[in-house]
């Protein structure tokens, strides 16, 4: 049985997977704590007592094994549940999303694709359904969509947000250069804002420069 | 006079920012510690810690003053000082990013894109001036760039990291599906993994189906 994992240690487990699973694509079948903690900028304590949560997993004095670790993770998380996704925007950022086959691989069915503009709709080419925006509320329903990814331009950001909520998903993940919120509780909302992140690079840079 | 930073609150500094420019951008003049934190998924508690950082910035009760407070995060980490970035891999991602205006407007100046494709480099028109991913590490150190911007393959990315840092720079953001490391002190990575946002809100999902 495993304790109630705090939010913070589910984000670090999704990191950790992916480690691991690069870990095992790369032929490597035991990891220290130090190595996973130096790959998420983290520490070996940290990392072990993260991965406590998820009660027995092996000698922690040779190192995790990796399969069987990256295996309770999945179980834990459920990372063996398919989602359904459907993406919304499909300019330069959102089409190339549409694309990717590692969402298939990570278990995420992209479902369908939204945008407001006809011309793309006509012409852009992909074996996922493109609808209007203007739909993309009653398509969540019907097609049970359980995440949105919002790759829209800033201004439209809010607004697809709440048609995505109004169908009823779960999740959201924005990759709009704003910040969306979600007011109703339950639902998972995932800010990825380059400019953003670059602002943050920009004050350690300060912080460091002035220590 | 303000007392040491933390890097989590630093980091919540530049989502804190990005919301007051919005709010700005917006008309809004005051913000309370609520709102801010129902933006950012945090408590107004916390979110009342976190600028207590920044030493006084006014009246909690009637609200924060949003263009005051901007400037007092701005000049505390030093958002007003411009830095350059480039971008390695230009597909759609990397394209895209080449052309967001964003980037100048937030004084993140793209001075170099990079692509290890010939074709790529040929028929992609930009302002911006392009390199052959084997020119990295040299245009890093000719044009002192700063922070660089990966958006290459899964498969290149830490070969691309190690080049942005034999050329000296100061902070990566790295949008390749995959995690970079790097083990150099005072060089900042930040992974925007969607794939992994993904796996997180699938294990917050399953958590609440559990619940």
């Amino acid at each position: 049985m495993t304790r109630k994992i705090p939010v913070k240690t589910l984000h670090r487990f999704s990191m950790i997977y992916c480690c691991l699973l690069e870990s095992l694509a790369a032929g490597v079948s035991r990891i220290s704590s130090r190595i996973l903690g130096s790959q998420l900028g983290s520490t070996a304590d940290s990392i072990r007592k993260e991965i406590n949560y998820l009660g027995e997993v092996g000698d922690v004095g040779s190192g995790y094994d990796v399969a069987k670790l990256a295996g309770r993770i999945s179980d834990v998380c459920g990372f063996e549940k398919r989602r359904t996704v459907a993406i919304a925007g499909l300019g330069k950022v959102g089409s190339a999303l549409l694309e990717n086959p590692e969402f298939e691989n990570a278990g995420f069915d992209i479902v369908a694709g939204f945008d407001s503009n006809t011309n793309i709709l006509e012409t852009l080419t992909s074996k996922v359904p493109l609808y209007p925006a203007s739909e993309l509320t009653d398509w969540v329903k019907k097609l049970n969509i359980e995440i949105g990814i919002i790759a829209v331009p800033p201004s439209a950001a809010a607004d697809c947000a709440a048609r995505f909520v109004a169908g009823g998903v779960s999740g959201l993940v924005n990759f709009s250069s704003t910040t969306v919120a979600v007011a109703q509780k339950g639902i998972i909302v995932r800010n990825l804002d380059m400019i953003c992140e670059l602002r943050f690079i920009n004050s350690l840079m300060t912080a460091n420069q002035k220590a």
